[in-house]
Order: C-alpha cells, then sequence, then structure tokens
C-alpha cells in the first residue's frame, strides 16, 4: 500500500510538503524510512477538533447496539489491512511479526470486547444505571424517583505509545473505550509508527463510511512539532486526555492543561519499574526457576513492555539464583529498541548507573550492533538504594536492577520508599507469605494491581482489570486505562429526577 | 457551652492569642461575636497532616463494620451536642430553627447512610468488587484469575460551605464520605461559623475516642488567613481536596494543586443558576402556580442554596405569570445573609444588574433593614441574555432572572449557550415535553441533573442521586458530592491477581 504521509481531518486526507516534513525510522536498519509525514498545521488541528465537537452532538445520540457495530466494523477493517499493515510497523518499531500478529489480535478484541458489553447493556454502559423509586407517602416530603445514568464527556484526545503500536496507539485502548463511551477521538499519532497510524486512520474511516458515522468522530494527526500537542490538549472543545508515554512529556502536557479555563480529566500512564519481591523460602528452594522467570519476563519485547520487572528484590546470598541471572543475562542477544532516542537514553541510563558507588554489574550481554540495546542487570543492597535516587529511575529497555535485602525489616524500609507502580509482584514458596504480610499491606497501596506468583507483562483484557497506579506511574490513580473499566474515563454521571 | 477558639490537631486543642485571631459574625445583629479563635500556625497545620498520614496505616485497616460503627457513633455525638449546637450556628448564619433541625437530621441520615452501605457490602465498597475466574486451559496462555477491588486514597482535604453549616461542612457530606472510604480528614472550617466547627469537631473527637480510633483520623483547623488553605492543598501527604464554595476561591486553590508534583483529584463543587425551563402550555395553563413556585423554591434561605433557580425561561406574554412572581417578590421579607461579604456582593451584583441597557426589574421587596439582602426578579429577553455575559453570572441570594423566549428556535439557542450547572428542571402541561426533545437533548449536557415538573432546592440523599455538574458548577463533572458515589471519590480501583 502506497502512504500518502498525510493526517486525516474528519474524513478529509490533508497535508502538504510545505507544512513541513518529518520520517519514520527503521531501527533494524538503523536509517530513516523514505515515507515522509507531513506536519498538520494549527488550521487543520482545528479543524479537526471543531469536527469532533459537531459530531459529537450525532455521535452522543447513537444507539449503543450502532456504536457496538461502529466499533466490530473498526475490528474487521484492521484485519483487512492485512500483512501490509504488518510488515509497515515491522519496519516502523522492528518489533517481531509473532509479537505484532498478537497484538493486533489484541486490539481487535479489545473493540470487540467494548462492543460485547455495549451489547449486554443497551440502556446505560456496564449496566451502571440505577434507579430510586418514588415514595409519595414519605413525610415530611414526598420522594421524587431518581435514575442515575452516564454520559459521555465529549471529544477525547489521545496520544499513543511507541511501544504498543496497535494496543496503546491510534485505534489502541484509550480511543476504543472513548468510541465506546460515545465520544469522537483525535489521535495525535506517535511519531514512531507514523505508516502504521496511517493505515489505522484508512480503516477507521472504512469503518466511519460503512456505518454512516459523522466523520468528525475520528481525525489522525502526524506531526513532529511539539506544540501541536499543546495546542490539542488547550482546545476548549476537548473534554479529557488519554496518553501513554513519558513522565517528562505528560508533565509538560498536564501543565498546558493546567492553563486551560475548565479542568479537564487527563489519563496519563507514564511507566513503572515493577518491583519484584522474591521472598526467602522461594529464592532458596526455586532460584534457579525464579531467575529464569524474571529475565525472561524483563527481556519480553527487548524490556520495552511498561510492566517489564526493572527491579528484583532478592534476599543476600542466594547464589545460585543470581549465577543463573548472569548466565542468562549473558547469553541474550541484543536488539535493538523501539527509536534512536530510546537507544541514547538507555545507554545513558546504563553508563551511569555502571558509574554508581556501590553497584555492580552482575553480568551483560553481548552487544552485536552499536545501535542495539544490550541486556543488563546490576545489583546492590538495601541501604544503597535507599541513599541513591537515580536508582529509582525507570530504565526503559533490557535493564534490572537486583537489590539484596538481608531482612523481612530491610525489605519493610524499601518497599515504604517505593514510588507509586503499575504493577508488584510478590514470589513465595511454603509459608513465606505469612512472615510478608505487612509488607504486601504496604505494597497494596504502592501498585495498580498485586500480583503472587506471577510475572508482571501480559496483561489481561477483562472486566477485573486494573492497569494505572499511584502517581507517577500514572497521573490518575482512580482509572484503567486496560479493560472494560477504561470506558468510566469518558463517561460522567447525570440524574434525571421524576 | 464555653467555646475555646482552637483547632483540633489531632487530638489535641490548640491555638493561643498570639497566633492571630479572628471572630464570627452574627448576621441578624450585624455584629461580629465575642468569641476569639486563633489562627492555625503552619507548624499546626503540618502536625494534623502528619498525623492524618500517619493515622492511615492504621485506618485503612479498619473493618467496614468498625468504620460504620465510627460514622454512626459520630452521628449519635452530632445529636448529643443537642440545642447548643442549634443556638451556636443560629447565630453564626442566622438561618431559621426548623432548617438547622432539618439540615442537623440530613448530616446524620448522611453519616447512617454511608455506615449501612459498608455494613451491607463488608468486602467491598458499593459492593463493586468484581472477580474474572482462572482459566488454566486457555490457548495460547492459561487466563489467571483476577479480583479488582478498591483502597482509600489516603488523607482528604476538606473545605466546608458557609450555605449548609452542617451538611457541606465541617462533617457534613464530604467529610462522611471520606471516612467511609478509609480516608483520614483535615478539615479547613469555614469562618463563617467556626463556633459550629469547633462543636462538630468536638463530636467527632468523642467518636475517635469512643471507637478507639487513631486521633490523627479527623483534625479541625481554624484561620482566617488565605494562605493556610494553600500550605494544606499543597501538603504531600494530601491525597484528595473536597470543596464547597465560590468559583474564585475555586480556581485559586485549583492553580495552587497544579503546581504539587503528584497531581491530585480536586472536587469543588462551586454553583449554578439552575435554569427553570416553563414551557408554552405550562406558561399559559398554570401561570398563577409556575410564579409561586419559582418564587418559593428562589427564596429559600433567603436564596442561598446551592440549587437556588436564578434562571427563569419563560414565553414571550405570560402576563398572569409575570404579575404574579412581581406579587411574590413584592410580599417577600427581606432578611440577612450568611456573612457580610455575601450581603456587599449581592447588593454590588443586583445594582450592576439594574443598569444594564435593556435589562428591567419585574419586581423587588422591601428592605427593612440595610444589612438585609431583598428579593430582586429582573426580565429581559434572548437576544439581550445572550448579548450580555454579566447576566450569566450567579447572584448569590435572593435573585432571579426571568428571560422571554418567543420561539421553541430561541428557547434552544439559549440553551446551547448555557454554561454548565448543577441542575436544570422543565415544567410541562399537555403535549409541551413532545416539542421541545431538542432542548432537552441539549440540556442534559449541561447539567448534572435534570428535573420534569419540580424544583432544584432539595436535594435527595440516595445512590442514584448526583449533585455536581459540568464546569463551572463544578470542577469535576466525574463525580457526586451527595448520595452514596461520593465516596467514589476517594477510592480508587486495585487489581490482584492470582
Amino acid at each position: 500500500m502506497t502512504l500518502t504521509g498525510q493526517s486525516l481531518i474528519a474524513g478529509q486526507w490533508q497535508g502538504r510538503a510545505e507544512q513541513g516534513e518529518f520520517q519514520a525510522f527503521s531501527p533494524a536498519k538503523n536509517q530513516p524510512l523514505s515515507t515522509r509525514y507531513f506536519n498538520v498545521t494549527s488550521t487543520q488541528l482545528n479543524t479537526a477538533v471543531d469536527a469532533a465537537d459537531n459530531a459529537f452532538i450525532e455521535y452522543r445520540k447513537t444507539s449503543f447496539s450502532q456504536r457496538a457495530d461502529f466499533l466490530e466494523c473498526i475490528a474487521e477493517q484492521i484485519l483487512a489491512l492485512g500483512d501490509d499493515l504488518l510488515t509497515q510497523t515491522a519496519q516502523e518499531t522492528n518489533l517481531p511479526m509473532a509479537r505484532l500478529q498478537g497484538e493486533r489480535m489484541r486490539t481487535v478484541n479489545q473493540l470487540k470486547a467494548f462492543a460485547s458489553a455495549l451489547r449486554e447493556n443497551p440502556d446505560s454502559p456496564l449496566g451502571l444505571k440505577l434507579i430510586d423509586e418514588a415514595d409519595s407517602n414519605r413525610s415530611p416530603l414526598p420522594k421524587p424517583r431518581t435514575e442515575l445514568n452516564y454520559l459521555p464527556l465529549g471529544p477525547v484526545a489521545v496520544f499513543g505509545a511507541s511501544n504498543f503500536p496497535y494496543a496503546f496507539s491510534t485505534l489502541g485502548g484509550d480511543t476504543a473505550a472513548a468510541l465506546a463511551a460515545g465520544c469522537p477521538v483525535v489521535v495525535k499519532n506517535h511519531t514512531a509508527h507514523p505508516g502504521t497510524g496511517e493505515l489505522m486512520a484508512r480503516a477507521a474511516l472504512a469503518a466511519i463510511k460503512e456505518c454512516d458515522m459523522p466523520l468528525g468522530v475520528f481525525s489522525m494527526l502526524q506531526s513532529d512539532v511539539y506544540d501541536i500537542s499543546h495546542q490539542l490538549v488547550a482546545a476548549p472543545a476537548i473534554k479529557a486526555v488519554g496518553f501513554t508515554g513519558s513522565f517528562n512529556v505528560a508533565r509538560l502536557l498536564q501543565e498546558t492543561i493546567a492553563k486551560r479555563s475548565e479542568p479537564i480529566p487527563f489519563y496519563g500512564e507514564l511507566g513503572s519499574i515493577n518491583p519484584q519481591i522474591v521472598l526467602p523460602k522461594k529464592a532458596q528452594n526455586e532460584g534457579k526457576a525464579m531467575a529464569e522467570a524474571l529475565c525472561q519476563s524483563m527481556l519480553m519485547g527487548n524490556g520495552q513492555f511498561c510492566t517489564s520487572p526493572g527491579l528484583w528484590l532478592v534476599p543476600t546470598g542466594c547464589d545460585e539464583l543470581e549465577a543463573e541471572v548472569a548466565n542468562c543475562i549473558s547469553a541474550a542477544a541484543s536488539d535493538t529498541l523501539l527509536t534512536p532516542g530510546i537507544v541514547k537514553t538507555f545507554k545513558k541510563q546504563v553508563s551511569q548507573r555502571s558509574e554508581l558507588e556501590n553497584v555492580e554489574l552482575i553480568a551483560k550481554g553481548a552487544l552485536t550492533e552499536d545501535f542495539h540495546g544490550n541486556a543488563h542487570v546490576f545489583a546492590c543492597n538495601v541501604d544503597t538504594y535507599l541513599a541513591t535516587p537515580a536508582l529509582r529511575e525507570e530504565v526503559f529497555g533490557p535493564a534490572a536492577l537486583l537489590v539484596r535485602y538481608e531482612s523481612m525489616e530491610q525489605l519493610s524500609l524499601l518497599v515504604a520508599a517505593l514510588e507509586g507502580q503499575l504493577t508488584a509482584s510478590v514470589h513465595d514458596s511454603a509459608d513465606d507469605l505469612a512472615k510478608a504480610e505487612h509488607v504486601i499491606e504496604e505494597l497494596k497501596y504502592k501498585v495498580g494491581r498485586l500480583i503472587h506468583n506471577q510475572m508482571p507483562t501480559g496483561v489481561e483484557v477483562c472486566g477485573s482489570m486494573n492497569h494505572g497506579g499511584p502517581f507517577p506511574s500514572s497521573t490518575d490513580v482512580r482509572s484503567t486505562s486496560v479493560g472494560l473499566n477504561a470506558m468510566l474515563r469518558f463517561l460522567r454521571p447525570i440524574c434525571y429526577q421524576s
């Protein structure tokens, strides 16, 4: 398929070379890809936002079954892009084909899950409607009938992530949840996979036409100009923002949002080091298996999952476990990371970590190409961890830090000092867990998902999932970006009286 | 009862004259009351916040039944204050005794309603727990068991309102909801009723001791120094803010909150002009009764309800309705308002409104005392309303604006131009409603509660209530400050996996 490099502005493909342009990058070849993408103009952005605002008036009135048809049609149109989509994304991200196939399926299933939820409860989102009947005999005053239901917030701005080019991007979870809720969407496409974004926008447009939806219900903006993102979140018609990305970008967007006259929710999913607590008996009895599981989970997607385990809390003196970590990590093949920027930051962070006092390198993998990221596992003790703020930073890529604890008291201190996380796991064996009750109680208040004896990578899409967590892992701990409840982020209550 | 003028800092009454002091004011006598209240110091505030943070560790572990006991005990202790409470509040607010008795009952019932909700669902707030069972046979990967539940956010700062000294103040809805959720509370007491706040804090302390709760679970700060409020919302340990008050104060607090490194929810309930749409046949057939109902509702509490109907949309040429409005308003006795500041602002706004071009005064009540507020109803046509931004402002006190519309198209235009409101009512008769479908669809997106043939004053405390609304009526349209769902504002999801 030939790419145009244009943005989709309410049904119109727009963009020309005079607007400025950028190229995508092949991480595998370490060179730019040939297609040029045109930076959306302020006027085009405003057209998209105005169209979303107008489309809202029609779209919010659609029945849940019409919305379900629309979401399912988007899913079909994604599949109809066929291998062209996978090939394009593989070029832009270097993610392996099997992973992309899996992520595509997950993205399609996500759209279908929202569609099913809409069909199951055709008169209120997730069946949340609540009625208190009237009571004309109540004294001193009769009681009116009140019915609680939910309305969509309005147009939503979505910022996709580089590390999940389908599931957390153009037609990913945020877009699916917003459309299910009844909100039009304006996506600022990620510059790391603009071609993927263009193909996804084609799928959306085909579904809009097939389902006779208003054209303004979905727009997709291409740009590598920073200001455009700020202009989007500042637009008065935008009523919520979904974002997956880095802490620093989120912080700047949040500052722009704080300057709006109307406050709006900002749902930023930022990242996390996902602590893995290995309790003493588990480490002793199953040290080798534990080491393999930790390394395998951390190396998934070359360490570029938001749930990648970056902090391993292991008792002092677990030689077998540490030896196996060294084996696995030394044997790990290096690979490219998603973007040159990520490679650069990864190398810088790893090099800084190598120079920290009292921090040792347990093992690293070979570096096949200079533009790759290679696996690193560092180690230190609890005192060093607590005294070294730099060790709390997320290293995005194939790196982890093993912290050796001497006692449950030390483990407790460390957990109390943790910042907010998307997830944490506790790995136990025999009667370990009872002794860690105190630690686990504290850990609950640090995470969005608490896992027992499993790795954090792999996030189920289901009603009881929570993907979010205390700041700084997300900007709004009250919400999830995965699972059906993600829809609630774009809804608000209304009471109908009498 | 003798008042100390002190703040309750985690179980200790603190405050001395050297800290600076302020007095409450008797609106009825138009002179200060004698008791002196000591401005809380920064150190005392920090002690209260630190104690709340420490108390959270214990309080969050209390069972729902323990929390229910505590809430019910607070309710009993409020009633145990007896007439002393009512007398004190009457002095400070000039609200009539019957109203204060009713509001006290409502406040007590609110605490009991949260207690009942906790007892009904002892293992998850409002029974929201959700479980997806494991499926070890699922391919390609087995499905883990996931359970969604809810945790309290942490210490909550509460700012009470002047107009509801019980129900939206020291031990009002925000405090009750936060304590029910498992969050300690630090209340900045309203300076308009500091003695009421001190008595309420005594009730809270008695309940804390009786139920053996940590002392830091509730503190109450007295101060008329502006900075103290900002220091409170900026404190890192504070994890949410509940506020009922004016737009301007809310805006400034929100700016302070935006500068925090950790974003936290700010639930501000600000005010509203609560449009009343009288459809043509209703106005023709029942003009007199409609006029009486509008005037009576607007005059409740001398126009100082947040749901007071301040905007009446009435067809042109409804002479009978307008004549009856003039009768009712001319006959309305003047009374004081809650504070000298409110009186001053009311007089200024009414005088400005009198001078606006194309705005006429339909009627006003006699002014018995210079420090009273007297009833005013102004009128204009739709064009004037749309062209005059000053007419959209809330006038807090006994004033309303009647806007005459000539057609359903004009009514539509006006509704489209409305800002966000807590409530709106549509009053119809015969087949009016069918013709207004378009207007009502638009109106839904402007309000938190949409009412049919009833007045907006009087907010039911029940599960299906929503008291909130699009900005600027509240700062967070996703939440309610009345009803059981108010608890959700202070909770966040967590997923337990396996």
